[in-house]
């Protein structure tokens, strides 16, 4: 399935993973002449041979629009947009040495879900700081996007936040295909805390269902979670309807219910007991909430906003607090008064 | 386990369905003295005979302090609190033999999750009309509470909607036991709406889900889902807020997560290409969802406002169209921009 509203623009993808690589078909899908940058010499040649990245994405055959390549300079020749979608803890570094390639005029997509450690920066910042670029030049995808099911071609929507109308535009139509719709929005600082918050919030959910607990439980943790998120999106200026739409209760409702969510599944594995290093050995994939539910701990403390849910993670996975001693302080605090 | 808050209140519960009879549960858990009235004579007296409502709520033993009766008299005598949980459609002709036997200071509380069809009454609403009681005698109890969960005592939070704030108190006491939390909520009206309006989504998402649709749908249907609940809500007084919480959200995603959920499975067999007759013969429960979803339109439609979603609920469920057909469309309009 394919349309041509991409028309030839030349796009960089940068992280070879599930989302990148899902990401990268349906910009081919559109019409796009896509890069895909691998970092393993030996993932780039299979996809380019066979077509497939077994290793994320079995069995989907990727679109003949899309090359794969492990070197910077060759995926960023004269790209118009570069999405980048690696793991959220090595944008940084990352960055940094490919920055000095990127075309000055390029557009700067993030697909990623997370805060920066240490900075509690969102990606966005983290990529106007490397690259000097301006906050107009940057953009962030987030919405119900769970990767397999858009890889299946499932009709799926997503939101495209960009300061600059234009260039929020200019990514739609890179992007919209008869199977992915994505819509725009100028809430940068929403749909980033949206996305990020959402996959702590689903660590919760994973942690509960792995202890027993089944959808009303869910189903209170996924509306005091959507409602800590809005606390900490008001003080950091974003829009409130933004948490009420696809990058907001979408995504969060999609990632809580999948069995496709890596969080929600990495926090079943606590909840049935095991500790974090050794879910940790069980999976090939990051569990981004892991990671980021400390900074946004630190965010939200930082800006005086109670995240009850968000603390109760970062307990689990960073103090060596029992997932079982835990659910039962989320219970008792996950419905305070309406 | 139990805890005492209800100490002795005298409670009638009209409707031993499974919600209904899990309700019986928690306020005998409570503490109060509970009157289970049954249509059914074999019903009620197997109920006093094993404990159990076998029909509804297998393997669940009901506490001691619930007897069941077929005799409306008996359970409204001296009644302090009268619960009503009989299918919404049959409540005007229920309530209006009841009425002369109910005592005159009691608090009627709703679990009913309907619009009246014809009138597009609330149910509060045909409360008021049929018994002449006051709107501040009437409540409603909605949440994220699937029946089973709570029969086998999972934690779970829920709201009571009143705008007496005294009588609302008076109900949480007597529901209040260690597995089950009711926060009270002003807004009846919004509370009713986001009762009766989730089953009409849930059953979009289980065509959909019928269809072979996976998270990212569901996700997308719950979104778009709410919003239009929201609109209906904000044209008819309700408070916004209500729908961001559990009454809204909560109820909403776990009625259209669980396989528990009778709206979610009717609309599945539905999508899966059965009529809504074949449905209908398959299952014994009413989904309320399908002889609600055109009285919603209808007030949706008196009040200017667009529900797009419930009105291709409509159109399956009423004017004989395939689900099939429907999905696209629902697929092409589910996701407006943000």
């Amino acid at each position: 399935m394919s349309s041509r509203d991409g028309h030839g623009t030349r796009v960089a993808v940068f992280g070879a993973g599930s989302w990148g690589t899902t990401f990268a078909k349906v910009l081919a899908d559109a019409g796009c002449a896509v890069a895909l940058h691998a970092r393993r010499p030996e993932l780039a040649e299979a996809i380019t041979r066979t077509r497939e990245n077994a290793d994320y994405l079995p069995g989907i055959r990727l679109p003949d629009g899309l090359r794969a390549t492990t070197d910077p300079a060759e995926a960023l020749d004269e790209a118009e947009i570069v999405v980048l979608a690696v793991p959220s803890q090595s944008l940084r570094d990352n960055l940094t040495a490919w920055a000095p390639l990127l075309p000055p005029e390029s557009v700067l997509l993030s697909l990623m879900k997370g805060i920066e450690l240490g900075s509690t920066k969102r990606m966005s910042q983290v990529i106007c700081e490397i690259t000097g670029a301006g906050a107009d030049r940057v953009a962030a995808l987030s919405g119900p996007n769970l990767a397999r099911e858009i890889a299946e071609e499932q009709p799926a929507a997503t939101v495209i936040a960009c300061t600059d109308q234009r260039r929020a535009a200019q990514v739609q139509a890179a992007c919209h295909t008869p199977y992915f719709r994505p819509y725009t929005n100028g809430d940068l600082v929403g749909c980033e805390l949206g996305g990020a918050v959402k996959n702590v919030i689903a660590l919760a959910c994973g942690i509960t269902e792995g202890m027993g607990f089944g959808d009303n439980t869910r189903a209170s943790l996924i509306t005091r979670g959507l409602a800590e998120t809005a606390r900490l999106g008001a003080a950091l200026g974003a829009e409130l309807s933004t948490f009420a739409g696809l990058a907001g209760l979408g995504d969060l409702v999609a990632t809580c219910s999948s069995p496709l969510s890596r969080n929600r599944t990495f926090g079943e594995k606590l909840g049935r007991g095991m500790t974090v290093e050794e879910v940790q050995q069980t999976t090939r994939q990051v569990a981004e909430g892991v990671k980021s539910c400390r900074p946004v701990l630190d965010l939200a403390s930082a800006h005086g906003v109670d995240m009850p849910l968000t603390e109760a993670v970062v307990r689990v996975c960073h103090e060596g607090v029992p997932a079982a001693q835990m659910v039962k302080e989320i219970m008792s605090r996950e419905a305070k008064p309406e």
